[in-house]
């Protein structure tokens, strides 16, 4: 219940930062799905640490090995178990802040919830716990093969993209360190992340993800709105406070009169501020939402907080981190919109005879 | 899985906007609880079409009626089953539209998914789904009489209250009919509704909400964090098309040493840009979130639309329609929060020896 | 997650025996299908009270009333609400029970767990309950149209249908009212339970169900076997203390050479004491289980007991009871077949690409 | 959904018999509880393949490693990941099997069912997975330190335990290599064991467990009564075809006035054919149940069969094989008890204010 994802297709992970390794088990992929191992790696090397300049100089190399449910390359419907290993866990970097809760981090929350954590890293609240996501979207991803899911860096503090994504050119998300495929904003967020990692501080940011060639039908009314499900997701993920698909905040100050998506003879929309999704069910034109993340918690200033014994102290953030989370995070926004895509297209199977 | 929330305390939902009643069955209320049956009416009456000026005129006493579960004026343990009969259907209101697909309603995407449709009021996709939500968080209010969960209208179209939520006085939201505890907000937002609904168009806004009193533990890491789940709640209501908590999208522009909420020595945090979850687990600190509605889909002017079999066809709005949905969303806002915490109130009663 | 059966297809119901009604909602039922009403009613009259001079002489007329997701005929995809309205409670009945705990029954349990419970009529443990079922499971038939499922009176006390179940007309089995397709064991069982009547005490039973035309494929491993769902179904019925499948207990006395089902060419089995499940997912071959009901706890005789302050008093069961609870419960274990078999129906839909 | 158990105490299982690893995620395992992993490996070793004559003589040592959620040698709350390397997979004993069905095995149903098997060892359906049963059942042991758990085995073949268990001394289980805590009886089973084995066949049996100083209360009506929790956990485990509580089928044969467990004032019932359990909660009582297992269906002798292709062919069993399962069921029939009893546990601490 609690660290599990999706319904027909569940992900189930476990794993600490400092820990032995991290893992899960993908339950309900179905039989038949040639696995790309490549393609799995491929993602996960778009996630991990020491990538570039701009992200953690933390050097990991995340490999993950599959331990079941594939069988002569092939998905066999059995559930598919998988580990990475912690290579290169530092944990005397967190020594210092075995009794300290760090501001804006969950420390104190995990303390009094559970009574103990396991302090080093983070623990379980590290994002390290993408990883996995990566590896089970990339899975995902092949079920999807007729789907495209790109996300990308839309804004690093006011920096922002000034153009519709329809303007946009996805091949060349990969193409630059902060993953924006609009080069010119691309070069002012990366001299951006720069500047703030300089001063010891870190920058939030925005992802904007677009899927296309959703079939029409994905989404399931009342409590399972495709929407909402793509929300949880990605409020899921660290770091992240806001989600809006669509038209998002702007449509709330909007007329229906110019909001209203008019059809085309085809069922096409002539506009689509819809973002592809009515009464929660997909309606085969682009699903684009955006996601906000705030300025990662551990900078390098003195910061006052307290310890678990609520006395004063200070802290000063050591160890490899992120000025911005938000070029790793792309990965993982696509990964997790590949998760929930699949399973809403295993369950529509079961919706009409 | 479809028309089911919450975890241990779980909702099952039935019912058409038009079709006999809508109900539901809300199993894992705990024993022993004092019902107060006003209390839910009282929040019923807060939705119901009707209630002033600018909703609906459309007239539904929007009567509940406990079946099970409850025995002595107690709650027993056992599922509480409801309904709350449909009496003022005017389906020929609709009839003009059994295979016209209203732009920007789920006529279509039903249609396609499903292969047949309840075309009558929006059949499930009416809003009227959300009575039953009510019944159930009032339910839930009572469960966690200790928090404190209010609701308001934040903003309509472009007018929005300029003021931060601490300093207003929540006693006065219910004091008008658009539910803005800010009095000169307020009528600015009426008048606008009141505008908007004579040019036959709709407006959207935004909700926010806030809930105190909250104990420190609430939320379940890692796919079940707090936030996640409220905003999944948020995001299943009809017409929301964002979700925002703490600094919530303005968090995404900031910098860490801004953004951090530095400790007191009893645990409280000096500000509170968290929103009062870290890590997806309340911290005691107020929790409060924004909600962004559309406009509401159905407007009284002609427009350009399909029907069933991609035929151009022209609709103007009929029956009895929101111009603004925002005020009626208000208990649907509070109930989701209630039920979604209480749920966590139960789960984390679990969680360590 | 307490009163709520399946997965895909998921069942949630509600009600006490003297309450205003019982009823559920069932969620995930596939669109399209055409439902015919009357069949319905049809199963709710074989498990009816009142229906014969071997079954309680408590009249009531379970008529059930649908609420929704069904639309010109046919399901919809919508959540399926209905009700079952109580109509001949004699609470007075119960009155002298109000702190009183009967025997083998509930009441002891229910008041320690959750320190309250509705008594009157046995409130949510009455076996009125299986009246929700019995709608669920024939809606459930109506999915499956193409399996058979016969459920029939096997034993009563130590009479016992003395064939095997191949050699039986199941045509026969509603031509008496123990619903034994055997006309002799029929007769006998009659006069068995009229005798045990007569002496105001109950008798226990056996209840043999077989399906057929199973498609291959239906079962999921691990946690999700056939015979596994199927047995979790059987023992949620009242009153049931066992279950079998294929050779059952008997197979544990039985070498590997002389259980093992050797396959024909077409992949049937020559014999099947698999019971038509291999691994937890049917073979095509009948599918055939039997299933253990104690007697009756409420007996018309003096019993010693005590209250809930502990002292020692007597009870003697008054109202209208069944002396035998097998005749009543065919329907019961059809209609929870039925569900299991739906829901893995639905759920194989999802297993390969 | 297909291979988790539990609800708020959840496993997910994966692994191949001969595959890379096997293991799982345990989660909603509460902080706080001092693991002893000294148990946890001698519980797997009482599992484990080699540990007798009358067992597989296959040699694995089945070493847990865990991998996550435990810190400082207490459980974190945090999901609980383990593996469990295979290390003496011989998959060439299995090549000649690659596409011939073994009968009354699971290669026929899984190859319809999903279109692609691993065959080696079985694969998924291999009874190697209960050792991932074993280690989570020890972990849920260790959470319930005041319930004792005594499986044994109480018949083979025809060969029965002649006594109730309340004459049998538990303590004697494991100082026979049958696990008979009836030394007569213990004696006369292995030498039938023996016997079988020698012939190349094998051989059913029965297997009892007994739950003491059960708290009363655990349970939940209506579909997630205790015992038919316990009988789908048994009856997901290989091999087993039954399952019956308390007086089981013989109650089936009995009355109501012979049947009823009459009260002591202190709520203790004189009888106990309730076997410890009323309307689906334990009412403090012991709790007995009996599960039979057909023989294995791998025998050393020559026996028709198909292929793929459905051409007849013959088979032998090779590889090293259990003439009968049940001394190495025990362990796991004591596991899976303690799993749903933890998971009843941590459930009813929310059911009531």
């Amino acid at each position: 219940m609690f660290n599990s994802f999706g319904n027909i297709l569940r992900v189930s992970t476990f794993g600490e930062s400092h820990g032995v390794a991290i893992g899960g088990v993908i339950d309900g992929f179905p039989a038949g799905v040639t696995i790309d191992f490549d393609a799995v790696q491929k993602e996960l090397d778009r996630r991990k640490p020491g990538q570039s300049k701009i992200v953690t100089q933390r050097k990991e190399p995340d490999t993950v090995e599959f331990l079941s449910g594939i069988f002569d390359g092939k998905s066999t419907g059995m559930p598919i178990g998988f580990v990475i290993k912690n290579t290169n866990q530092k944990s005397k970097d967190y020594n210092h802040n075995t009794n300290v809760y760090r501001p804006s981090h969950a420390d104190y929350t995990y303390d009094k919830k559970y009574g103990i954590r396991d302090y080093r890293g983070g623990g379980r609240t590290s994002a390290r716990e993408t990883a996995n996501w990566v590896v089970a979207g990339a899975l995902a991803k092949q079920l999807l093969a007729h789907i495209s899911i790109n996300a990308f860096t839309s804004s690093v503090g006011d920096i922002f993209i000034d153009k519709p994504y329809q303007d946009l050119d996805f091949s060349k998300t990969e193409s630059n360190i902060v993953r924006c495929p609009d080069e010119k904003s691309a070069e002012l967020m990366i001299d951006k992340i720069k500047e703030i990692r300089k001063a010891g501080d870190t920058i939030g940011g925005t992802i904007t993800c677009v899927a296309q060639n959703v079939p029409v039908g994905l989404g399931e009314p009342i409590f399972h709105k495709l929407h909402a499900e793509l929300g949880k997701a990605m409020l899921s993920i660290n770091a992240v406070k806001g989600f809006e698909f669509g038209s998002g905040f702007c449509g709330a100050k909007m007329q229906g009169s110019e909001h209203n998506d008019i059809f085309n003879p085809d069922g096409t929309t002539q506009s689509n501020l819809s973002g592809g999704i009515q009464g929660g069910i997909s309606n085969g034109m682009d699903i684009y939402f955006r996601v906000a993340f705030k300025p990662v918690a551990t900078i390098m200033q003195n910061q006052q907080t307290i310890n678990s014994e609520g006395e004063a102290t200070e802290i000063q953030g050591k160890g490899r981190h992120d000025p911005c989370v938000v070029p790793r995070a792309v990965p993982v926004v696509e990964a997790l919109t590949a998760l929930v895509l699949a399973d809403f297209y295993l369950m529509d199977k079961t919706r009409k005879i």
